[in-house]
């Protein structure tokens, strides 16, 4: 609640993103949706992804995930994608990731990502020490 | 209503489509219902894709997607993707993608696909040679 | 020696693998590749690729590549990609890809693939099992 | 010959980038070698890449590539991707790329770059603008 903006993403949409209409291929989005997660991770909660993943042997999935493609991004263009925490659950979050160019958006999309135990695939709480951390970014943003 | 089968692509879940986890990475079934619709439109419709984007310069963007993962699938499996035309509308499609391996679903899927002029981006009426074919598609699947 | 053609992937060029020239985005052909190998094992050899990964922990990564792009490959096209096996090493396999479409040549490329077992990415002999298969698959094409 | 450090491009190792043995796969590396060229252009010569393609119509596909990878790059790690230019011809650039992480190489690999008119694929000079800027990126690196 504290008006703290919410952690954004940035990058460029480049060549490999585009389709022959010169926009972005659609499926790429989800993987800036994915990048967005692991800098949120990383830089914003510093919680190290790759080492939840290759030493603690977790994994956060999409579950579900649903998109709104406003208006179409341009090779070239600088593409934001701001990070919103919706719900914190029992062993899974929902996240808002709203995607603008320049302050005009372009998609809006929503996910819900949740904790597996890697070996397996089965769901589990999260866990303590990032419970906190998700809670506190929840109440900021 | 004929009872006839939806059409249904089907490919092989590939090296290129997992994870570290040696699961499909989720943007890849959205690439995959791209290579659906493609081949929806031509095996089972008989309207060449490619030269609707290269010759009249039509694109058929997804404006709006939805996907609930049920089950991961794994490297090595056949996974199966048929395709259901929920509604025709005046420039959009909506379709439904239902992903099964084995006949066991794995996901559910939704988009609505717009018709426009790649030119300029504007939507524009369902072709009339193509509305008559996707009206015979939804009413036998 | 037997003059048996070698083995042959072919696949369409999608929307997937192009980019704003309406060409494929060269990243994309060493997917194909990729796919090509995992076809040849699992459908010319009759070996299970992803068991390998899977079951067995084997790797099969590219440790060198090379690719001479002739011509471009265009949305719509089915390209195929036959197979040589060049050599048959101690531990790795040389590997020559010729694409075409419709019989004329669009590019040929050359990898050096090398068995890793997984755990820890330390090269090892070809497996007995298959080191027969690869040397008839010289032998014949 | 000033010795002045080659331009840099540095990126994360993400999720995206890896397959099922944890390592990235080996086509991502190719998508990053395209990545660096745009920021090369962008950041360091002061090109519009977007622009020259979109704008311009120009495009600088990948005639020939080769690449070793020496060792692979596993999730999380950051890639530095220096770029040398060894040749400026009359139509195209032959770039290498070192990859590296923490000051250790991991792979190494040399593109042939064409400069072509995109509505028709063929080859044209290197335009006039552009020829002094890569000369005197080839003197200093």
């Amino acid at each position: 609640m504290s008006g703290k903006k919410p952690y954004t993403y940035s990058s460029r949409i480049r060549f490999t993103h585009t389709d022959p209409a010169g926009y972005v291929f659609f499926p790429r989005f989800f993987e800036k949706f994915q990048a967005a997660v692991e800098d949120w991770f990383n830089l914003e909660l510093a919680v190290d992804y790759a080492g939840l993943v290759l030493n603690r042997g977790l994994g956060l999935p999409t579950a579900h995930t649903e998109c709104t493609f406003i208006k179409p991004c341009l090779l070239g263009e600088m593409l934001d994608l701001s990070l919103r925490l919706i719900r914190v659950g029992n062993t899974s979050l929902t996240v808002e990731f709203i995607g603008s160019v320049a302050g005009k958006q372009r998609l809006r999309a929503r996910s819900i990502l949740v904790f597996i135990r890697l070996k397996d695939g089965t769901p589990v709480p999260i866990p303590a020490d990032l419970r906190g951390k998700f809670e506190d970014y929840q109440a900021q943003s």
